[in-house]
């Protein structure tokens, strides 16, 4: 009993310190464990079980809509990098250079990809002739590195796993279909496999990509009031094409520039599932994102037929393709509740010689502690069912609290109060103009999130300036 | 028909050049393109879905043993490196320098991992404290650096995907045993899913792994009669445990060192299978790693019923589980015949006005071209039982050709004169001596390949010293 609260009591609660809470679960639920390399992690197995179900659902959506998985070098050579002028200016304060090949240094150093936009530019150079090539779909999995000066577990390290759609297309209107269906890909998978509610928007120019036309984005309320940008979408028109020379001969034979996209999402959703359904006793998985969604933990396991009961009970759910296991080690039952907790599996079954006498077993929600009890037989219909429901209540959950901390600013002194007092996301009307991104920035720390898709008319002015609003803004505090 | 031809005739025959025949196939199926860093090549879509599904099969058997996934940085710190001694030999003169992050030079550079055991190890010597912890089965998906000079695509590129597993064991014996599984996994993988034989055996000192107590290693024969290293399985008793401090504490409480394994394979097996299986048409893939295995190629498409026969056939076998396509493109029917035989698709399926009218399609092979021809209703259950033949009766072939290019050397006179004139593996008893090894190589460029399990007794000198023999051993000229 002094161990199960033990490690109950190394979580630091969410309402002291939000952030040693984060530390404290990314930690205790096993997910990462930090490295000897600086600022880089280690993703442990339960971590990357996470992140193998998250590629598994993006990858088999990505490949409905005709994308390829291809694989490009993880080197940029310098000029390479240097092509297009604004892209060159955004990444390269930030990456890490190669500059020896074996013994001998390299005639012209490299950069470790930061992102492979310039790898995919000077191959669709090479490989796209004429119309009928395009359009190319091509995403590639691997791990990108930034070298970030502060870093936080899956939120911000110098190495990261993603994913990244690169496609090019004959038109501008094909290119910009592709930017909008690949970030609402993104909300639908944010939303029906991780629960987790997100505006869509469109990002402003400050805050774009660096040599996009336009940057989409997808931001998630966390469940301290901050935001997270959760994917982004951009349309690259043809300034890529342009510094690159990806041409194409259209049908008439003339030679077009080709536009181009790109998307991606990473690691960091790992970060936004803990920190939107994560409690004081751990880690809450979606069930459709957890590695494993049910635990059968028996009580009093050594009376006879208690370990046999829970391993038919493991073999009907299996069939039924819930992902279960039986924890059958040596620990007490308290402990293995707590452990179960702790990594957030959705749903705990108890069932000890009681239960079997009686023909039932206690189903134990993660989210809600609700215990339900049920007949044995009935076990692996109930917990499917009670999953799809945790599911879709993990989901209502978060959107409450979402709109909840969602607020609305009318003047910049309520603006300012609002930034100081409640953390969430702030509406409110912009002119347009750099400027007053940057003072909100300067007197709130808040910047602009996104031009939310669905627009209100909250304002004629910009609150700031006073000068004409050209759009709803969501501001915010962000990871 | 002029393009048809020039398709086909842009291959060389394997007879003329086999190396130029490997280079033509790797680019006219569109596996790879050659990418603007030097020795590192672009994983192009076709090539890519082969390793996709070498994963999911290699994936899965690890995780059937227990195995699970985890990510470790990229980077080695050079102090990291160097903590054994034979590892950091055998690897810091091919791995790549990470010296500046963003603007700044590092205090301690750092490599591109070459491979992980540093990283491993490093990590086990925090993670592992009792007896409970141990077994450790861990694998990780990524890409290594290793800085080739000279470099051929799938075979040895400076950059390649691999996948790395790394235990730690309470025991000698269990390291042992886990060494070997792993080996034996490969080598039923290589013959079930790549229709490739393989020798398994332990390599001579001289060729294992730098740091490793014994490896082992599964050989195949490539075509050309070269020996390719297919997969490599390290016991590594506790010398890096000791290196880098990792121990347990055991049942007694009395601190032990972990004995540790690590087991890799790479995309150079889409080299082997590229080699083992190709011919003077281009790539011939086992169906189990056919990322299409069945190309419906419609007649006469235009006319009325043809092509809504094909997607019938396609619904058909989908199905049924068959990874199917149909071929509705504007090109001619003989240009997708050869496009669909460069590309190794298993079978084609010919379907044309009059086949309709028949109540029938045509089956081709791809790997002996033999046509069956099938009534419409039993696409499906005929073309499965074809994938399971082509399947049985590539492996057979390529068993056949590995049997009847592998030769038995009494003398080291004889062994000279097959190395001299018959490509593929010669069996020669050996002394255990290194010197022996060298003297092979400088005479005949003939590499030890492994001392296979399967031992015979075809003498009891080693020829080329006179001295009492020790093991037999296969040798090759080797990619």
């Amino acid at each position: 009993m002094a161990k199960d609260k033990k490690l109950v009591e190394a979580i630091t609660s969410m309402d002291v310190d939000f952030a040693q809470w984060y530390t404290d679960v990314v930690i205790k639920a096993e997910l990462i464990d930090y490295s000897s390399v600086k600022g880089c992690m280690v993703i442990k197995p339960a971590g990357y079980a996470i992140w193998e179900n998250i590629q598994k659902e993006l990858d088999a959506r990505f490949k409905a809509t005709g994308v390829e998985n291809v694989y490009m070098p993880m080197f940029i050579p310098e000029s390479l990098l240097q092509k297009e002028k604004d892209h060159v200016e955004g990444f390269a304060p930030e990456v890490a250079w190669v500059t020896h090949g074996g013994l001998e240094p390299l005639q012209e150093r490299m950069c470790v990809r930061p992102t492979s936009e310039t790898l995919f530019c000077d191959f669709y150079a090479k490989e796209i002739e004429s119309h009928r090539d395009l359009p190319k779909l091509y995403n590639q999995w691997c791990s990108v590195v930034r070298w970030e000066k502060t870093t936080r577990p899956f939120l911000r390290s110098r190495e990261f796993l993603w994913q990244e759609g690169h496609t090019a297309h004959a038109t501008a209107e094909e290119a910009e279909e592709r930017t909008e269906q690949m970030l609402n890909l993104y909300a639908d998978f944010c939303e029906n496999v991780l629960a987790m509610p997100v505006v869509r928007g469109r990002k402003t120019d400050k805050e774009k990509f660096a040599g996009a036309e336009a940057t989409y984005t997808i931001e998630a309320l966390m469940h301290d009031g901050k935001a997270l940008q959760s994917g982004t979408s951009h349309n690259f028109g043809d300034g890529f094409a342009k510094a690159f020379g990806i041409q194409y001969s259209d049908k008439n034979n003339k030679l077009q520039y080709v536009h181009q996209t790109s998307w991606g999402m990473t690691t960091r959703l790992i970060g936004a599932i803990i920190m939107v359904h994560g409690d004081d006793s751990g880690l809450v998985l979606p069930p459709r994102v957890a590695p494993t969604q049910v635990m059968i933990i028996p009580i009093q396991q050594k009376k006879e037929g208690v370990l046999e009961t829970a391993e038919n009970l493991r073999q009907a759910m299996a069939e039924a393709g819930i992902r279960v296991k039986v924890d059958a080690t040596d620990k007490s039952p308290g402990w293995k509740f707590n452990e179960q907790e702790m990594r957030g599996i959705p749903i705990r079954v108890e069932v000890g010689p009681k239960d079997i006498a009686n023909g039932q077993a206690v189903l134990v929600r993660r989210d809600t502690r609700e215990k339900i009890v049920v007949a044995l037989a009935d076990i692996a219909a109930e917990a499917a069912k009670l999953l799809d429901t945790i599911q879709v209540e993990m989901l209502e959950r978060a959107r409450a609290h979402r709109d909840e901390h969602t607020y609305t600013a009318h003047t910049y002194e309520e603006f300012k109060e609002l930034a100081d007092t409640k953390p969430g996301f702030i509406k409110m009307m912009w002119c347009g103009d750099e400027a007053c991104e940057i003072k909100v920035k300067e007197d709130t720390t808040c910047t602009s999130r996104c031009m939310p898709f669905a627009q209100e008319e909250i304002g004629e002015v910009c609150p700031v300036c006073g000068k004409p609003a050209k759009a709803m803004v969501y501001w915010g505090k962000a990871y």
